[in-house]
């Protein structure tokens, strides 16, 4: 692993794994624990990078500590709105984040988001594992386009912190 | 199914999935949704069944609503206590619960356990679906001798009820 350049490190990696109703989602930054802890977690700063760029997003909550609760929507310019929401089972500061999450268009479909931020000496490798219901369940959230979505993100991510190599940070 | 009788309803069934991290803990009681629901939520009620009968259930925290937390601790004769806390997702009435679930001498093994009251006609099947991280983790938790406490706690809940055919309920 110590060969890979600057442009894989910041590679999304996505994996379904086959034997587990599982999503593993990882990814590198250039920015220390505390400040992705940050971003994951202030209100403020998750507005501006969660999710596709063609989306808008509106926080109603955001209750980033142990036994709160968030909801917010992703809006598109038609203005069809797409909800989500959940609870903080456990908020470990700069360390680990446990929330359950649910789209409200299929509110029963709730699965196990656990982000671990990993300290790997002035860089930070975070890893959210999605535990669903089911290995359809699973298939079915992979189907929805989600990929792209999370990738992008990311790439916003890189932006906000200011740690984008070559592209159209402030 | 017709044909089973009493005794065989009330049996506690405990199934861990061979391909899924899960266990699945179906049974059915002599009572209508609305009291299982009852007895499921309200924390007065909670602290008479939950858990095997020779440890002391002490709830500290019960909030059974959707964004609600929890945390109580059975206690040993000798004073030893095991503690477990969550969040509750969703507490739909007389439907579902779905929470999470952690014992506190493992706090990073979070499982998500989705209890359903299905309506039989007067009678009504609860099944709780605990779905974990691994299989490993979830090996674990049967070796760990769930299963006893599961079915005295149903035992126990019978006689809340004042459903048990033949017992000691008051």
């Amino acid at each position: 692993m110590s060969s890979v350049n600057a442009s894989d490190r910041r590679e999304t990696r996505i994996v379904a794994d086959p034997a587990l109703p599982t999503i593993l989602i990882t990814r590198e930054f250039d920015a220390s624990p505390d400040r992705l802890f940050r971003a994951y977690t202030d209100p403020d700063l998750v507005v501006q990078w969660l999710g596709p760029r063609r989306l808008t997003m509106r926080i109603d909550v955001y209750e980033a500590r142990s036994g709160g609760s968030y909801r917010y929507a992703h809006r598109e310019d038609d203005g069809t709105e797409y909800g989500f929401r959940g609870v903080f089972h456990e908020v470990r500061r700069d360390e680990r984040i446990v929330q359950t999450f649910a789209y409200d268009g299929f509110p029963d479909g709730v699965s196990l988001e656990t982000t671990v931020f990993e300290d790997l000496g002035g860089r930070t490798r975070v890893t959210t594992t999605s535990l669903m219901g089911s290995v359809e369940a699973r298939d079915a959230m992979i189907r929805s386009g989600m990929q792209r979505g999370v990738r992008e993100g990311h790439e916003r991510l890189d932006e906000l912190l200011g740690t984008r190599p070559s592209g159209n940070a402030g």
